[in-house]
């Protein structure tokens, strides 16, 4: 790893902090840098398959330090896969030198952020709202599986250098207004595309009436904004907040060097601020609750990783005591983990929330991404959470708003969407308790090496071994077995839900559900390519938009899928299918996409050499003609190609390692 | 209603609840009686069908008072088919004048018990464990939807005049031996079907140790020996229960008279028993927690109306707290109800539990009745519930035990099965609080009839109204659509499970899950039947056995069945055929059942006459000869079957009462 030379220009937080972390490239917005990954962070419902991927490539031992599994995802336990997975899980984190949080220590961002969150360090977690860490200063960046596999292992992260967004605070925010409210108004501003390929730092003198956990909630909710990551100083609250848990030692002061720029900037006086709400369905809907004010309420639901605070829970709790909650309301209280679910009790809240007709759940994701407490078709669910698409409740036709916990509470009680502004009481200014109580024995530490070598990797029928998948010949000749329009997400191609999720650890048994929206016939026909050379997609523009998980490019992969050709692709699918070996091209002459239909067959003869040449290659359509198509592969991801893939690419080099050793 | 004078004999207990609810009939074990009901209690999953049938009846208003539904099933709400049904349901009571106990609640037997017991009173309700509110000293019974309804609708209750079978209990329980461990060592001697076609009525001087929390632990569980009902006196115990609830008034004295006399007898010196455990997968499965001690553990599961008391969260909390769970084992704490989360916050026992590593869940019936907490195939749980059945969990090879708090507690922190007298301390004996916290508020109270006369159903496309049945036609002619074994239960007739529960309110809905495990085109070549006349079912030995699920019987109904023919019938779905409408009929000679294939047809001419004139009909078979069966109607159940089902029955009846109104 290279630390380059302190640059001559005062740097803003961001750049040093990439430049801390930089293995290859240059801070210049768009290139591709590579960067050091000091700790990991998993999820249940995408870890499995970063696990077996882990098996697959022979790693001995994970790089990062801490990296954690985390069981928030899958609570629900309507059948045996969950706690199954649970003991896979457990059993690879003892494997490979892995923490694991069982089910009940909580959402994985605000517990890893108490319990391994360091000021300055670099995290890439397997889940969008990883960026959440940035709250204490961190380099935080959420990522596809295999991207965090590769960390793991020891490989830097390879992402487009972002342009710096600084984001000025000044005040101090009104009573009944909180920081959901702050992330609302940006939303408003800027949209859920407004922070693409940028990353944003907040500074200034508003910062100091924010604590780290208000913090969580606009590092968390960038990633509505599209950034790839969001920072915050690390400050006397970040001290106080490490502090409080015992862990003043990890703590170092970070800030934007005096001078310094920002490619893009914004401010906020807080002191303007009104109680925002977004509207169904999208987290950038926003008008102010005053405009939403008198509609109808369903369900309040308090939790997530958007107001995980403990702050976000004893407030509604002050609200709603010695009142009830309207009559027809579920107001669902969603603990983010069991160190918020004490302090609660403790400090009397929770025996104020369940007088009031609160409904008590686990510790976890739960509701919000759909897990339990899904609300009746069209009816209204105001939510503390950071998303509001459409289904994501679990409910098709639902009908979901974004808004602080005040303004949930206050609605809770009238029944009606309602400004809090209009309660009539005193603003309960809540301020956490000097000492947290942290129990780290209630998580099982990494094993020693030796002991962990001896560990068996705990499988069942849901969790089989990946495939191995061949790189692909020098001579590539596909059918074309789908030609799809615009904008197909990785939800068309490998959905999931309740019915679908618990079959996710296993490829096979995923297999027969990819694009099943799209094209019902073609899982069985791609499989019978999977053997026969092969298959290839067209699509349109944006193919592959949407969530970040790898299984819609490894599936598809492992039926067969050789290349795809499409008028455009989101980032994330696209590095995601070089990852697993399969060729992205774009059509040079766009009008070319009209020339390709189900059942031609796409001829490229002479792969690697073309690779090598250029950014573009001829591919011949017999029948048909040739036409020029683009890849523009850096030479590590035609290095990738060429072996089939980043696991056998791991897998070659850990062997390498095994043996010298 | 006719009250028979007392009789000469001394009465025990039981005796005198019957003959305070008497309508018809005698106290002659075996014979039928009917019997008065007071209160009427409902579940979510199986409220749905009886709403529907109030509706189909065209009651105006419950003459059961109160009637209480519960939501404590149905609370995954991994889709928005939960939620609707909570709407429907709170609708429904809104329109028929029944008290709305809403999510978070709690589970009906003991929230039930706790608001609205009152001793000498008795209680119907479509949960086979409301014979819990024995405990007070109420004449309790489960019964099919069907007959919940009809007792809603001012029906008496058809049953067997039960055997009484006095239970005397001296002594007291050493330390670490709980009520949970009586009931298991009664199940041991007299195993699961020890109770059936009797009545348990517990006395003695070992009752003034019994709670009566303790109680409802063995008058819930009275089920699982299938006994038609579990009583005790009201005394000291009772009277104390009540008024630290706030309602001594509700109280009397109740108790066998001196000298009185019981079918069967068993006696039990408490202070004789040492812990017990039922091993998978039956209740009656019991050894001493000795003999099983020592065998791994992967759950813990405390909860569920087989242990709902405050005392038995608390003594587990005392075991726990300042320990940790074993490494391995999930320690699944389930609040009985909204109370006893409230007292166990306020008496610091929550904190214990959350603290040593148990994970917290909402409070409902859950992972008793297989909604979450499923283990993982062949590993074992420990569980307080009063059901070990294969698959009831939600694991299909489930490992599940059952056991007192105390046996949980210490096995998890031992992480084996273990003896709880085995832990070094004191035994935590618990005293509830002199005063318990009882907020009717978070109910909704039935509204005045007027009001409730304007509410509309609350429907969605998951809660259609009944389909109309039309009474058999005086010349039946019927193919043999089906012909099934022996032991037919009704989870083969109408499965259970996530996956179909959700439907259960649409007749239409599950009518395509009807035997599809015994013959998956039967739904469809019977629904071709529907408008064409109807078909016949022929059974084996015992058919519909198992769960009393009426829709085990309205849905095929529904589907065209017009006659079940079989070597003999389970009571509860005899009753449910015949209340729908539909004939069950038994061979006079048993080996006439072999003369039956599927495609024969089956002609029954001049029914009515027939039916009226003896216990037995003549069927021609063509092709084949003629056969006597038997019916072994009453003159009751005889006007059921002309009118075509209680349905009609109790329309016309309310039609005709609207008319003269």
């Amino acid at each position: 790893m290279t630390h380059p030379a302190p640059s001559a220009l005062p740097l803003n937080l961001s750049q040093q902090l990439i430049q801390r972390h930089l293995v290859s490239g240059e801070m210049i917005p768009g290139s591709e840098i590579a960067l050091e990954i000091n700790q990991a962070l998993l999820q249940d419902v995408l870890g499995t398959l970063v696990m077996l991927e882990l098996e697959a490539m022979g790693l001995d031992r994970v790089h990062t330090q801490p990296s954690v599994q985390y069981i928030d995802h899958g609570l629900v336990q309507a059948d045996n896969l969950n706690a199954e997975t649970y003991l896979f899980l457990k059993s690879a984190c003892e494997r490979f030198g892995v923490w694991y949080s069982g089910p009940g220590n909580g959402i994985s961002h605000p517990v890893h952020m108490e319990n391994f969150g360091v000021p300055g360090q670099s995290i890439v977690g397997c889940d969008s709202h990883t960026t959440a860490a940035g709250a204490l200063g961190m380099l935080a960046i959420g990522a596809g599986g295999i991207e965090v596999a590769m960390a793991m292992a020891g490989e830097p992260l390879y992402i487009t250098m972002p342009r710096i967004w600084g984001i000025k605070l000044e005040g101090q925010l009104p009573d009944w207004v909180s920081a959901k409210d702050i992330v609302l108004e940006l939303l408003r501003r800027h949209g859920v595309a407004g922070g693409k390929n940028t990353m944003i730092e907040y500074y200034g003198p508003g910062l100091a009436h924010l604590s780290a956990m208000d913090r969580h909630v606009l590092a968390n909710m960038g990633t509505e904004m599209g950034a790839t990551a969001t920072v915050f100083p690390s400050d006397e609250e970040t001290r106080r907040f490490l502090a409080a848990r015992g862990r003043e030692s990890d703590w170092q002061p970070l800030a934007a060097e005096p001078g310094c720029r920002y490619e893009l900037n914004d401010h906020l006086d807080l002191a303007t601020l009104e109680p925002m709400i977004a509207l169904p369905s999208s987290p950038d809907k926003v008008v102010t609750v005053r405009e939403a004010a008198g509609q109808p309420l369903h369900q309040a639901y308090i939790g997530s990783s958007g107001n995980p605070g403990y702050r976000d829970f004893a407030v509604v709790a002050e609200i709603v005591r010695d009142r009830q909650v309207a009559d027809g309301v579920s107001l669902d209280i969603n603990p983010s983990s069991r160190q918020v679910l004490t302090t609660l009790i403790q400090q009397g809240y929770l025996a104020d929330l369940v007088a009031s007709g609160a409904r008590l759940h686990q510790a976890g994701c739960n509701g919000c991404i759909g897990m339990g407490q899904a609300p009746a078709v069209g009816l209204n669910s105001l939510r503390t959470v950071p998303r509001n698409f459409p289904g994501r409740s679990g409910t098709r036709e639902d009908s979901v708003f974004l808004c602080s916990p005040e303004t949930a509470a206050a609605s809770a009680l009238a029944g009606v969407i309602t400004d809090p502004r209009t309660l009539s009481m005193a603003y309960p200014r809540i301020s956490e308790p000097d000492k947290i109580v942290i129990n780290r024995a209630l998580f099982n530490a990494p094993l020693p090496v030796e002991e962990a070598r001896l560990k068996p990797l705990q499988k069942t029928d849901n969790t089989p071994a990946l495939p191995a998948l061949s790189p692909l010949p020098d001579t590539l000749e596909v059918p074309v077995l789908l030609v799809v329009g615009d904008n197909i997400s990785t939800d068309d191609i490998m959905p999931a839900g309740q019915r679908v999720l618990p079959y996710w650890s296993s490829i096979y048994a995923s297999a027969p559900f990819t694009f099943e929206a799209v094209d019902d016939t073609y899982a069985t026909r791609a499989d019978t390519t999977r053997t026969q050379g092969g298959h290839a997609i067209v699509g349109g523009v944006n193919y592959g938009q949407g969530s970040s998980r790898e299984n819609a490019a490894l599936v598809p992969r492992y039926l067969g899928l050789q290349v795809v050709v499409a008028k455009s692709f989101a980032r994330i699918h696209w590095q995601n299918l070089i990852c697993f070996g399969a060729l992205p091209l774009t059509f040079c002459h766009p009008e070319d996409s009209e020339r390709l239909s189900q059942g031609d067959t796409i001829v490229i003869k002479d792969l690697y050499n073309q690779l090598a040449k250029g950014d573009d290659l001829i591919a011949e359509i017999p029948g048909k003609g040739t036409m020029t198509l683009h890849h523009g592969l850096t030479d590590r991801q035609k290095t990738l190609i060429a072996q089939g893939g980043v696991i056998n690419h791991l897998r070659a080099r850990n062997a390498d390692a095994a043996a010298q050793a």
